[in-house]
């Protein structure tokens, strides 16, 4: 019994769009709750059982599964899924460490750049902007997605950032061409979709 | 074949720990790179493959895994230890949450803590040293490890922010004496002895 804990339009999305993309929507029970917004509107949902009151949270047979890098690999690996990399797999280190990169370095970076915090301790721990445009720019110079051929949640995750301030994607070729084609895939329609009822803005449907 | 990239008395140490846990030290061919410290000293060593000159790093047949919380789980799942918690386990889920955990909250809150950041976004993202407490008081009361009565990987990588920062350890009998627990194994001197060697400070060992 898999029950996963909602807020339209904020990071939970990026999870409702792996299990679109992994076609197993229809075996999660998706339970919208409430949230403090962006700006501090909102209350935390006692329906929620997150101790924070985030999202998003997943809860498999009453363990809970925190952190978005977490769930994605939990459900790759438990529906053994072609978004997914399994155990012994050559690019299985890479795929790790994607989605590891993600909340460790590119969170934090981005968190700074949007908070307008400068630090020398910043760029000496996470390093900075430039430093996080040159690693996905590496990565994804003759190859369509980070893990080579096929598009993986690693991509998901690591997009979702510049899905959310498109303002952030840089003038690099490898890495704008990147955006597109993840933008571009049948997900980003379904998602749209599936949270304009949830919020029963029919005018998006 | 597994390459380590190590710098002795840094994050990278918690990665030999684990490798002594795991009884695999032999297994892995760690090699000692040069570093930019703390403070600025040092430079980035070009015998280390990281692209940023960083460690921890570990290749296996050719393929870089980065992150520490990323080569950890890689580690655990290849060598099926007990340190972790194999794929379909109850456990799993909280073993990736508190891995995830570790890099995308803890880190950035010790990190700001450090540093002296005090940002109202801060506390909205990553939450605080309060919040970061109390969810391991939870975890740590009636339990004496994270996911139960077995020292697993997770708690090696969470206690690593304590044992490198000591005045962190807040005065929370759960959370003290979990720090005791995880210090008292005899991987801790058997860190320290290895550690002693390479560095040829043989008053240590």
């Amino acid at each position: 019994m898999l029950t996963f804990y909602h807020g339209p339009h904020t990071r939970s999305s990026r999870i409702v769009r792996l299990l679109i993309e992994m076609d197993i929507l229809e075996q999660v029970d998706v339970r919208v709750v409430g949230l403090v917004r962006r700006g501090g509107e909102g209350a935390p949902d006692p329906a929620n059982p997150h101790p924070e009151g985030k999202v998003p949270l997943l809860v498999h047979d009453g363990e809970m599964i925190r952190e978005s890098n977490a769930i994605i690999l939990y459900l790759t690996d438990l529906f053994d899924s072609p978004l997914g990399v399994p155990v012994g797999d050559p690019l299985r280190g890479p795929y790790l460490s994607w989605l590891a990169y993600y909340g460790n370095v590119m969170e934090p970076v981005l968190f700074c750049s949007f908070a307008g915090i400068d630090h020398p301790a910043m760029q000496a721990t996470f390093r900075g902007l430039d430093e996080m445009y040159a690693r996905l720019a590496e990565a994804l110079t003759d190859r369509p997605y980070l893990l080579g051929d096929r598009f993986s949640a690693a991509d998901l995750l690591l997009v979702s950032a510049f899905t959310f301030a498109p303002q952030l994607v840089p003038d690099i070729p490898a890495i704008r061409n990147w955006v597109d084609r993840c933008g571009d895939r049948p997900s980003t329609a379904k998602l749209e979709h599936f949270e304009s009822r949830l919020t029963g803005n029919s005018a998006a449907e």
